[in-house]
């Protein structure tokens, strides 16, 4: 019997779970609800289930469990560190948990970076080997294949493009996540409309404005309100100037962006791609770059997690990999 | 007979070229003027002659010639695009013709790249796999090890900090190189003096302020003159918050700080820390990180230019390579 791999996607929500085979294809998926507000171990014993629902009878078929997660997280140590979606989670030793419970390989991934990896392997950047992924949500992650290699740094903490630093028009320094992401779009709608401005978003919300969120401020982009189309303008500006940063320091091939904020891709790409070609330092940046949206929708954390088991926990090289499975 | 190494590193100013041990300590070392005005052909049978200098007699026991330039270049072609220093060279071939001439392995690698490697392999990132550095001169330039391998990117443009995009506190996009490199201080200088500021710097020039050069402002901040320390202090800041970026996105375990205004290091440095310190999302990203000065002077370049052979251009594990060659 061939090789499988155990991909599992540990969210605020839903835990997901599939076997997968060398190719990275689903063979078998279940999923659960993450019952986070139960606590700690209720959602731990989940995991444990849903895993089992997805394993195979021969257990030595299996070549690894893989895990996204939502960071922090030190994927070296497989420590689950204090994700904001997981209350009750403190340095949960994941990967130790599960390794006693099933006795076999696991490897511990943050979501940015499995997704980065998804891509890579099946996804929007398949064949690709100098790839960045960023997912604009309610946060910006972000996870870089640098030539093959999933990019992880000193203690698993790299990649994280939400958080680079950014100065703005007045002189504050902030991040791509703390201007563009959907709660600060949905920040910046509320301090125009609070300032006077009109925008079909009060009527959205009957004036109660704070219940604007991101999906609110895309439901009026799609209306042509236009205080919704300048918010979101300018996180796409946002998000171009810090893409300018990654050009120059990655030169990548391709560059996939995922997300829901992604979704209102047609206000968000023109100020992106004007930012990039305006502060490139040359149009070799951007010129053959490919911007892609992302392919693979909600199995990507699956897919992902089970790329994860094949390279090692992301130190292998991924193109590879997939050409010695696929061979 | 063991195997050596050629380095070779190609100046505005100067060429030097090194026959180097396995272990990259230099054996034989020469050096000429570059006489770029002279023009290409000159400068490249220059470049021959020198190399012809430091061969052993035995031309099979070369095991590659490395190539420190300045960029624009492209390593994976081996041309050499349009330096400024260089004047008349246009997308020189310079790996094919050494190559063709020697019919020894050549490998062509910038500057800032080149003296990563060496810094790393024998220098202040020694044994280190996560590794940055920058150089702050009449540009700035950097390189990057990630996890033992140089980042090149798809057409080897990566690493190059001085360009990254920054957004100044009167909204101006602008980048690292252009505020915080030499000439980029002594324009800002010059504006302050201009604007009425007091600066010891005007008599340092005798009031010719188009003389004002990094320079200059060195020897102002020597003499404790407000004007220049305010200068560098907010170049330093500026070398910080990009560095902040590097960090989120590296997560690197040493950062090195070379060229000539690293040399003004007790200026430079506090507010450069107080920068990185006040604007990561987390105190893991400096806590344990290492900021080091460069540690090799001069012969960074001809180490570099070995080390790029012996990792075949870094696509090789540095450190791997190291450790095969010192075991």
């Amino acid at each position: 019997m061939p090789e499988v791999i155990i991909g599992v996607d540990l969210g605020g929500t839903r835990i997901r779970a599939a076997q997968l085979d060398h190719h990275l294809n689903i063979l078998k998926r279940e999923e659960m609800l993450t019952l986070a507000d139960h606590g700690l171990e209720p959602t731990i014993t989940r995991i444990k289930d849903l895993i089992r629902t997805v394993l195979p009878e021969d257990k030595t078929r299996v070549r690894g469990i893989g895990i996204s997660a939502p960071g922090p997280l030190n994927p070296m140590t497989g420590v689950i560190v204090a994700p904001p979606n997981l209350p009750g989670w403190h340095n949960v030793p994941l990967e130790r948990i599960l390794h006693e419970q099933f006795d076999i390989p696991v490897f511990l991934g943050n979501d940015a970076n499995v997704a980065a990896l998804a891509e890579a392997a099946r996804g929007a950047a398949s064949g690709y080997r100098h790839v960045i992924y960023i997912t604009i949500s309610t946060g910006i992650g972000s996870g870089v294949i640098v030539d093959g290699r999933l990019l992880l740094g000193r203690e698993g903490l790299a990649a994280e493009f939400g958080h680079i630093a950014l100065v703005l028009e007045d002189g504050r320094v902030s991040t791509p996540e703390k201007e563009a992401a959907g709660p600060a779009l949905a920040r910046r709608a509320r301090m125009l409309i609070s300032q006077g401005q009109s925008s079909v978003i009060s009527e959205l919300v009957n004036g109660d404005l704070d219940s604007v969120d991101g999906k609110i401020v895309g439901q009026a982009v799609a209306q042509g309100d236009k205080l919704a189309l300048e918010v979101v303008q300018r996180g796409g500006r946002i998000v171009g100037l810090g893409i300018v940063t990654l050009l120059h320091m990655f030169n990548p091939e391709v560059i996939v962006i995922g997300g829901g904020v992604s979704r209102l891709w047609d206000t968000l790409y023109p100020p992106m791609i004007d930012a990039i070609k305006s502060y490139s330092m040359d149009s070799a940046y951007w010129q053959e770059l490919l911007i892609e949206r992302a392919g693979l929708g909600e199995d990507v954390s699956i897919i992902g997690a089970g790329a994860l088991v094949a390279t090692n926990g992301g130190v292998e090289d991924l193109t590879q990999v997939l050409q010695t499975l696929n061979g």
